[in-house]
């Protein structure tokens, strides 16, 4: 890596730190205040230009920063190499790594013997109390970025297995409201239009899923003239997708005639060879959830007769009866890990992260028991008031008289 | 009234009936098992069409019923004389009654002494726990179907005053994402549109309050073509409306820019003699929350020189300015008491509907401690999958595979 | 007719005109001017509160007016009630008559001697033409005001048939961008709401032909969350169909599919009994076109063993095999001739009627060849710019410099 | 250029021409008749893999091709590169040439005499009737891909400059309603989307001219949670969008309201010194119209105080009083110009080359008088019908009765 490789990292942190007043703000008392002085914080998260924000921030509250990625393919190596020149920050991502070599990273970080953990997906959690169970003792709690790690965490804590406090991240209302749903929609629309350079309007798209994430994608490629298709094993929420304008069928009928098929269900084969069997010719598919086992990649490889990738980021197969059918990024979050992929806007982040740093804090601050613990409403409040405050919006607020007739139930008719 | 207003309240019944497929199959089962089997039901709903079929619905389950209105101007008097022709149900409702004879309608199926009550607004219940004590007694528990009632019972919950098992229909996901959002939205819009014949796109329209209902209204006037501007006082909901697209504002900002006005809070004085002062010339004023009590009809009575009535359900006051503004409604919640508001869709009753029944049931059924009691998620899955199927909609069901992977921890990268 | 109903249909007329500011300035210059001194107009048009101020605008610019209905359903007899006791309006129309009534009226009109006819639909010119050609001399020239109307015309003109000079209103942009498109499309969406009571989200919703009006309608019903298809004989139309996200199908196929259908074609027999017989148990067809020949009624009346009205404007038929479907305002245009159908909102009048006034103002003022005349652009301009100003929205003006730069074609790269 | 490098360039051809299924089926019969046989075509196109299918289908059709680009940034070097290697066709274009260069590339295109001329923006038929006179015998004729183009070819033609008969393929309904509408739309929002990684959802987005490309901008940004502002300078545009919901306001007022800024106009000057010294911190500016004319880059590179390049594509310039702006592309045509954009999505380009290939058999064919020709309505009508085919849809056609109905007059009421 050069230097002026390493410069463009910068610049790219610059220009996230710039479109992100709120961390900006926290970022300004924590300087002061200094709560994460002595602290040691290890972290799994996408390496890339505003992940970097959060990490200058906590850094400047006075954090040892260790940290690596949380997904081989998402890492940015220009700004992985920045961080690590600054003083204070350890950064052991790099993009492309194999399995082997992304563990050794987050042994790396837990080395470092970390306060404090902010992890995505749950994989730097697991690791700590699957093998490095002596270093459990020293970690006040952790945050957890996303649904699927948040998920994961319930199941620890289902299993007894969970001996951490860990801060729901995803679970509070700024997050959810906000990243799973307009980030993840903009982000993979915007990953999905570069790497195909395919239209929207007049597609049917496939959306696998109707979660938040689900929800932000099928209303925007709605917006854009597709006819989106949901697929959906919740009654309320198919029901919730029917009610919005969306066809609402099984994997089995939609596979025949999707032109697009993205998944977020953060469950396993959810794209099948049998479904692959059905498609289109042309047909694009990919995945918007966590991990890459929501499209089956095993079955196509085995099906098809051979492959290319025309565009980078976009392998496309050809099946025995002629028809191609291609996955993107290798069926890993599209939005991340594909090379045309940036990730969430920038705003978006300034939210989420807001909140992680404004948790990490609180674990540190509070005694807190193991197990899966909710984001106080009051910090969710405030990085809401934040980000009204630095838009320049002003709301109303409640009279006297009003908060006394909201609590009082002697009115009528 | 005559014998063909009655029959047009019949037919009129039975059209609703014809298009609530999710009531129909509740109520084959309620026929054959007879829950209400010599059980009286008292109602304080809106006496219109479809009422009339959970009314009936409940009664082929074999219970005595007993209805009056919840809001003085939403009775439809056909439906009302209709539904008094019918063996085992009683109505007292009429349109246009005053504050006295609201009460006594209230008292005379009070006087039935009900063992379930199925309130909308909370009237019924607070009749019962302020005058008619001596009945509480035999009142084995309540629904209640609004926002605005569910808010009063947790009020008299917080101060120890709710002696009764009521469950919150208004809360379960069923109720309030289709019947708040989709249900209120069409119907208010509808209303509007009806009641003025004013265009929509190119107005500027100021939705206050973004819950469920502000939500829905907001999606719908942006959808055709209006502009709209949200007014809040929840931070968070304010964020979501301006990530929505909308503009947010305070409502003074918001009084001189709005050529349509639409109250959803369920709070007091959300317009005011301060706000119909820098109205435009020709704004319209409406309230698609529950009570009267959102626009301060004193101030605009009081300001206004002289009103008129140039269409049903619409009175437009002129100011000393020669301004003129208009309330639709009397500020009464506009879909249901404009002459013109017929009420939410159909088939969006159908589901509330259903979980009123089957929450009745479920009343009876199980013995419940005082106070606000959600509704079974059971109850609430098998609403949404009677109606997809009812709709002929078939939805994915999870794999043994993916019902492990989803409960398991232990995967990742 | 009571002198209270009278008033009323005053008010009304009122409410409008207090709506329609384009007209108010165009009506104080005709009243300084007077150009209609001494002229008749002759009017056949839907008459109800917009056409009034129409009425009463040119009657300020000095003419005598008599008018008469476009449509048996869609006179407002308060209105025409009231118009008639106007000095110097002379009103035929009345709500409901049978055929032989409305040449009738018609022929009143005629008997009237006008030199300038505004008509809608084709009915007034036509009658001219074939029975009252006595009178074509003295007729200096028309305006029409619907699609159906100038095709009508175009096809008297290809035949040689077309004796008078008649502005097409109907193809100005000014017209047929806003008028077909959201007054069609608002309007038919109230009046469907209002006369049904039934759902739009959800929904699958089959529009019949393309247009302005077809596009205005499956832009609004699917914005409200309905399933559109559109069916279509014109490729180019089909494919823009598809790329703005509907599905495009044969009538045939969507038959089955469609809850409810909408046709827009202005031809016969779009929805036939073929038709009819795949439809869903509950399907609700209606016309948005101009005359009631689009739905093939004779077929269902026919076809169906019984039939009933449970709400008005709305008749239901059960066919041999159980299945009902329902008809709205018999097959006529329904957000005019159902009950509830208050026509296009008013300020999309108030743009129709200014160039309405205007193209009359022009076919008296110059000395025009028979056949279909397009509105002149300055007209068409200027209404434009009158809404403008009356809505106090300022634009843009080119700078010299960009005058010259669009002008010139010496530029590149 | 390495081998590796132009197998991709061959590659991404590759994957546009299975996307292009209408210029495939035009292929196979420009394959059997040949009608380009011998015949040289001289092409400025912006050279990328969409056009590079255009040019083999002309190949295919027997031409001889010289092509260069349009545009100094939007050539893709390797897709020149694959172009050249194949036999029969010679590719001029180069990425980022100066302006001398790009004229010698035009001149060499222009060196091998084509008979017809394929043009995208004037250059190389203003450089025809310029300075290589002697050639203008030569040529039958030419198409011309864009408004800005044809607006040019217009002016020539009204000052008696166009000596040649060139297709205004940008004028057609099957361009202008797909092309301009959804394909600028769609590729703008994804180069600014990819280019500043920021989000839409939330943003005042100011949109310069509203004509067909400003139209699908509008739509598109709003449909992702933008509140847009459009500009214009004719009043029946801005009415227009004032109807679809979008705040009308001039440049001065919108300058201080826009986080982001798209010109469509294509005039000069429409963002300019006054502007950006009005706007808010962090604003972006970018242009979607031909020419880099729109945005006044001396203006802002004088009042600067610095700048930068924290992304590819984006520069960002410091004011004097701390603000920042960025200006996308060097205010060239963001969806081509930027590193990230890829240009119109693949299938919108299929139409537009589809009605190209057309139009240039057309040319040779028919004996055409100089001046701006129209494209015949049947290639047009031709074009929506291979792609509704190819896409599988089907359509109705009209009855006998049908097209009776639609040609006669002597029916009403």
């Amino acid at each position: 890596m050069t230097v002026e490789e390493v410069q463009e990292g910068e610049a790219k942190v610059g220009w996230a730190r710039e479109h992100m007043p709120v961390l900006a703000r926290i970022r300004k008392r924590l300087e002061e205040e200094e709560p994460f002085g002595g602290v040691t914080v290890g972290m799994a998260l996408h390496v890339e230009p505003k992940t970097a924000v959060l990490v200058e921030t906590l850094r400047a509250g006075g954090a040892e920063v260790a940290i690596t990625g949380c997904n081989p393919l998402s890492t940015q190596d220009d700004v992985a190499r920045y961080l690590d020149t600054v003083d204070g920050i350890a950064c052991f991502a790099e993009h492309g790594v194999d399995e082997e070599e992304y563990y050794e990273a987050i042994d790396a970080v837990l080395d470092r013997e970390p306060s404090v953990v902010i992890d995505d997906g749950g994989d730097l959690v697991f690791r700590l109390h699957e093998e490095r169970r002596e270093l459990l003792d020293g970690v006040e709690g952790g945050c957890e970025e996303t649904t699927t790690g948040v998920h994961r965490l319930r199941a620890m804590e289902r299993d007894g297995a969970l001996e951490l406090p860990v801060v729901a991240v995803n679970d509070t209302p700024m997050k959810r409201n906000f990243d799973n749903r307009h980030g993840t929609g903009e982000s993979t629309l915007s990953a999905v239009m570069s790497t195909t350079n395919l239209q929207v309007g007049g597609k049917t798209v496939v959306v696998a899923g109707y979660g938040n994430c689900g929800r932000g994608l099928a209303e925007k490629f709605a917006a854009l003239g597709a006819r989106v298709i949901v697929t959906e094993v919740d009654p309320r929420r198919a029901l919730q997708a029917h009610f919005g304008g969306y066809d609402v069928k099984t994997m089995d009928e939609a596979a025949a005639e999707g032109d697009l098929f993205v998944t977020t269900t953060g469950n396993v084969d959810v794209v099948t060879g049998d479904h692959f069997d059905r498609m289109r010719d042309g047909a694009v598919v990919c995945n918007a959830g966590h991990f890459n086992v929501e499209i089956n990649l095993d079955d196509v490889e085995e099906m098809a007769e051979e492959h290319r990738e025309p565009r980078p980021g976009l392998r496309e197969y050809t099946m025995p009866d002629g028809r191609n059918v291609s996955v993107l990024a290798e069926g890993r979050l599209v939005n991340l890990a594909a090379p045309l992929g940036w990730g969430h806007p920038v705003e978006i982040m300034d939210l989420s992260f807001a909140i992680q740093a404004l948790s990490a804090e609180y674990v540190l601050r509070e005694d807190l028991e193991p197990g899966v613990i909710e984001v106080p409403d009051e910090i969710d409040v405030m990085v809401a008031e934040l980000k009204l405050r630095t838009s320049g919006i002003a709301i109303d607020r409640m009279t006297e008289e009003q908060r006394d007739y909201f609590e009082s139930w002697r009115h009528g008719t």
